[in-house]
């Protein structure tokens, strides 16, 4: 690209939105995913509005220049990174929300905090659900680009559930409002759902229009523990054939590890699996869901059950669950899953991930949102060493093959972003996969909208 | 079409699947919305199976033929008007289902009703949710195609909130699997969503896979009269600035009437509105939303308030807010609207349809999904009167000009079909709709899946 033409982008955005001083720059090239396939940039646009975003692609795709969205860079797959010679786009100085308590409805820019919206919500006594584990870092545009999920969405929803309306900016700079303020809205296609999970391939959102509910209610938490992992997916299916818990997350031994390692819960780190559940149904109700809860893991031989209706104390469970992917990094590299099953399929799954574990002789530490069936391994290893490193994208791999074997997904809630593209094809197959590209023609003709993510 | 090329569809499917005698397609040729533009079939196919679908779109691909995809019938928008000269494809006979409880879905044939579908949960403790008034008569099927929501949305949200998956025949005859009974699955764009409120034009859908949750808890009903419109809609929003009800319908003088000259439930016939709500909170929390709902009733001057946690009784008035379009059907010809507002302005829409109705001099009964901002005015008329018919279509079209103005929808859960896709574009903009118009291009270039609908 000519300085010319960069100069031109210049001189349509406000003073400072470009940057090219390559220090910084060098900070936009990759997500948390730090994929070794990021490019390198000719400019970061810090977007400051819709329409900054608008003259953004309209010069992009007058010069067919590449552009990546970016909220606040805590994706997991490379939905983020750079492309060599593109604009990397970050929404991270749109941050303006506002909340209408009668419409229970917020409307934020993408750059704001998933916990920010939660707290604009709280202050007019509402809540926004969704919750994934990066809660406090990661941007609500970007849980809009890859309907984010988290721990609360087994009872709760993900976030294309909590997304009433966009204003999103399409590849030839035009922005377009879909939905709105409506609790109901059946006219013309579903397209605001169409944009959600689209990581950044169809339109750049530069507002979202989110369902706010009623707080939720105080919540009491089960912490069992148990010998085998099967026992444990025996335990979980039994609570979910039964009732829908506000949380019901499971933690492998390696997990436990890694958190106790960090912030020393007095987790037993002999036990082979954790269940972490909590029913926030109010009186008797919730009594009776704790009950069923602890009767499960009892059933199916729990060596330690403890129940609390105490919020504080839950809450520190609930924290040392989120701790697990940074604990986990302190021990080395992780390369991260992100799979799902049908839950008929969760204790297969789980036993196929120990298995594949000893089979390559690598670490991997599991967590997963177990009431939905999605799961988190955690490939642990020294990247130092070829061999290790070598040993963990075969077990990485052979993850993949196991959920598909078993009809699942291969991403449950972070996107396929660059990391997982070339095995898309293989869970939707290649009719699917060629809707997918038909969508994605007829809204980015020219290509130009974070090329590379989530289609070859 | 020659005879010739009809025998060529007859020749790929089953005996008796390809209808001819005009006694019979007359049947097919309107839906409930009882359009009289809809046009006049060569024939009625009765597929038994993805593969006849898949055959019959084969065929209509090869010779340019529109097929319009019909359920029971039981649409209010004309979305399953007959095209001349094209093909209408019942899906009447695909009606099996099974029910996995681990998993907690149904996988459903789209000629099956909803209410088989609440049924087949039910025998296996399991509950879904979304119930359209229709419920006893309306396809599960159809309900996808239209996103149809119903009285318990307030709390429990649409059909799309419960599709997981789908089999899906495209315009070319190809049949794809998209989603499944994955709780969380984010791989690739979100298409199960796209095609969920399609209305037919971007395919034909064949099975369904069905999120199933617990059962609802038994539900308390406060019944409240009001002396006008205003203060019902005032109390409404006090009601949802706080709780989350289970249901909250509003009906107004007409609509009470038009169900005590049918049902006699011992309304009160001078009440100028009535609220239905309903609280399914166990415990406490439940006592607390009915207080809640009865002191939001009475600071805006109810002058009759009535509470009872008997499920029966709740029921019965359930069942009589059901009933009020076929009671008002019995007065005469009716147009049927299903608008929809942000919360803020439902006040506003409930006393600009008043207005409207005293302007034109015209009967409009008006019933509400007053919790979700969604209202249904009927439009009664004698049909005979060609003055009364040219003030019933002057005052549709006043409803539709009255909620655009509100930022508000045009269809709220029936659908664009054809009786309002000429007011599509006033809501949308040109250019939301021209997006319309790109996924419609890319997914059927054709133009031959339910021509008319939705898009001109």
């Amino acid at each position: 690209m000519t300085a010319v033409i960069l100069d031109q982008l210049e001189a349509v955005l406000p003073d400072g939105a470009v940057v090219t001083d390559p220090d910084i720059t060098a900070g936009y090239r990759q997500d948390w995913a730090a994929d070794p396939g990021a490019g390198t940039p000719v400019a970061v646009v810090r977007a400051t509005c819709t329409e900054d975003v608008q003259a953004v692609m309209r010069w992009a795709s007058q010069h067919r220049v590449p552009v990546v969205p970016r909220g606040t860079g805590t994706g997991l797959t490379g939905g983020s990174s750079a492309v060599d010679g593109g604009i990397v786009l970050s929404t991270e100085r749109m941050r303006a929300v506002s909340v209408d308590p009668i419409a229970r409805v917020a409307v934020a820019q993408p750059g704001l905090l998933n916990a920010e919206v939660k707290k604009a919500a709280a202050e007019h006594g509402l809540w926004y659900p969704p919750d994934p584990s990066s809660v406090d870092i990661c941007s609500i545009g970007g849980n809009a680009a890859t309907n984010a999920g988290g721990l609360c969405c087994v009872k709760y929803g993900v976030t294309t559930d909590y997304i009433l309306g966009m204003q999103v900016v399409l590849a030839d700079g035009s922005a377009v409002r879909l939905g709105g303020p409506l609790l109901k809205d059946v006219a013309g296609l579903s397209l605001t759902k169409l944009f959600v999970g689209s990581e950044g391939t169809l339109g750049i959102i530069t507002e979202l229009t989110l369902r706010l509910i009623p707080p939720q209610p105080s919540a009491s938490t089960v912490v069992a523990s148990f010998r085998s992992v099967e026992s444990a997916a025996d335990a979980i299916l039994m609570i979910t054939s039964q009732i829908r818990p506000a949380m019901l997350e499971f933690m492998d031994q390696a997990s436990i590890n890694a958190v106790e390692d960090t912030v020393r819960m007095g987790l037993d780190r002999n036990a082979r699996a954790l269940l972490l559940a909590q029913s926030d149904s109010p009186g008797a109700a919730g009594t009776r869901e704790i009950e069923t809860i602890v009767g499960a893991c009892e059933t199916h031989g729990a060596t330690e059950v403890f129940d609390t209706d105490n919020a504080e104390e839950g809450e520190a469970f609930t924290a040392a669950r989120r701790s697990v992917l940074p604990a986990t990094m302190a021990l080395g590299s992780v390369l991260l899953e992100d799979v799902g099953v049908p839950m008929r399929q969760l204790p297969s799954l789980i036993t196929g991930i120990e298995a594949i574990s000893e089979d390559c002789n690598i670490l991997i530490a599991t967590v997963a949102h177990a009431g939905d069936g999605n799961a988190h391994p955690l490939i642990v290893f020294d990247s130092t060493d070829p061999d290790a490193t070598e040993r963990a994208h075969v077990a990485f791999n052979r993850v993949m093959e196991l959920v598909i074997a078993l009809d699942g997904t291969i991403t449950g809630e972070h996107g396929i972003g660059r990391l997982k593209r070339d095995w898309l094809p293989r869970q939707l197959g290649a009719d699917v996969m060629e809707l997918n590209r038909r969508i994605k023609a007829a809204l980015d003709p020219l290509g130009i909208l974070n090329p590379g993510a989530v289609l070859a």
